[in-house]
């Protein structure tokens, strides 16, 4: 069957969400450079064609926990690290996703699709 | 609104896309190497859930004309050099995607929701 | 030959151009966010064992350039649209690196190896 | 100083790690695909120039002990699970380079410089 505009505009969400992840998974971080970094993942993204906002958080607490456990004090990033929500808009319809840990996991997930 | 399966189902195809080119575009590539890269990419974006299948054709032939142009025998993965399928299923929901160049970029589209 | 400390200094630079080439190549990039990613290069690379200090500059004139030759309002990063200088010190040895353009191509470079 | 060939030599094997870890890292594997990626990834890299080979093991016995613990088939790519040796030449010298888990970091290093 033909996409719908709905069908279509949660496709490209879900390109934001793979490409933000596989972009950037396994850039060293620190807490200091976690601000940094989350800037210009956001600002990357919202390059992409229809999307409207990205929220980039770095959590810099389970961030200087894993650092605690180890001699460095860097680490790679990886979705135990990350919050991110991205909206996107195509032909009138807005998608809202989010991006959440699930048994250790990093779970991209469509939170709302409006009309 | 609460998204549909159907929605769901795209929004899991578009991750995969979303993966599959932010994780290779960049790699070293030639003639020579493209059959085993095209192989390793069809089957590590297999491993992700919902994912039915994945057929990545390295275009050799655009490979050779854009090395005829300079001293070098490789270059870097990037849309120009791809053609990608993939197939996703969701809860009784199948998703099948492409991605071609349109204008110069490349673009991922939704081809077909199955019911 | 056992390495000598000179050497690996070089080891270690040339491990940081190639994770900041290929960490980052591929990730969308326009005027506007040009800024963001290139202070985000410089600040994750600089979390890199030995490594003293990362300069980025993202060629807005070039991107500018590409950009208007297509419909799109960013492109995608490459060794085309960087300027880039490593700075690393190993045990004394203080080792400098450039990243410039030569025949299309993105070559990395030596500058200087101090003692 | 003016970098000697040995020391160059010594740039470019680190340059070839450095790009074959972020390249490379975050993809999805496992025990199933391990075979198909290791290979891609030694043929892309050895596309590299001055790049006489690369040995990728990809470390099965460790992915089923990660994916042992969690609910998935699959994770991501990363040092834990790699075992890498390159050899790189360089006017008339030869470098051999060796990536070890050291302290549950992934450690690059040269093993020996050959005139």
């Amino acid at each position: 069957m033909e996409p719908s505009d709905a069908q279509a505009a949660c496709f490209e969400a879900g390109i934001k969400f793979g490409s933000l992840y596989h972009q950037f998974a396994g850039t060293p971080v620190s807490p200091d450079s976690a601000d940094s970094l989350a800037r210009a993942i956001e600002e990357s993204i919202e390059n992409q064609p229809h999307c409207e906002a990205v929220t980039v958080e770095i959590l810099t607490e389970e961030l200087e926990r894993a650092l605690a456990d180890g001699p460095a004090d860097y680490t790679e990033l990886t979705g135990r690290f990350l919050d991110v929500e991205i909206r996107v808009a195509y032909e009138g319809h807005t998608v809202r996703t989010r991006m959440e840990m699930e048994d250790g996991y990093p779970l991209m997930r469509l939170v709302d699709v409006g009309g």
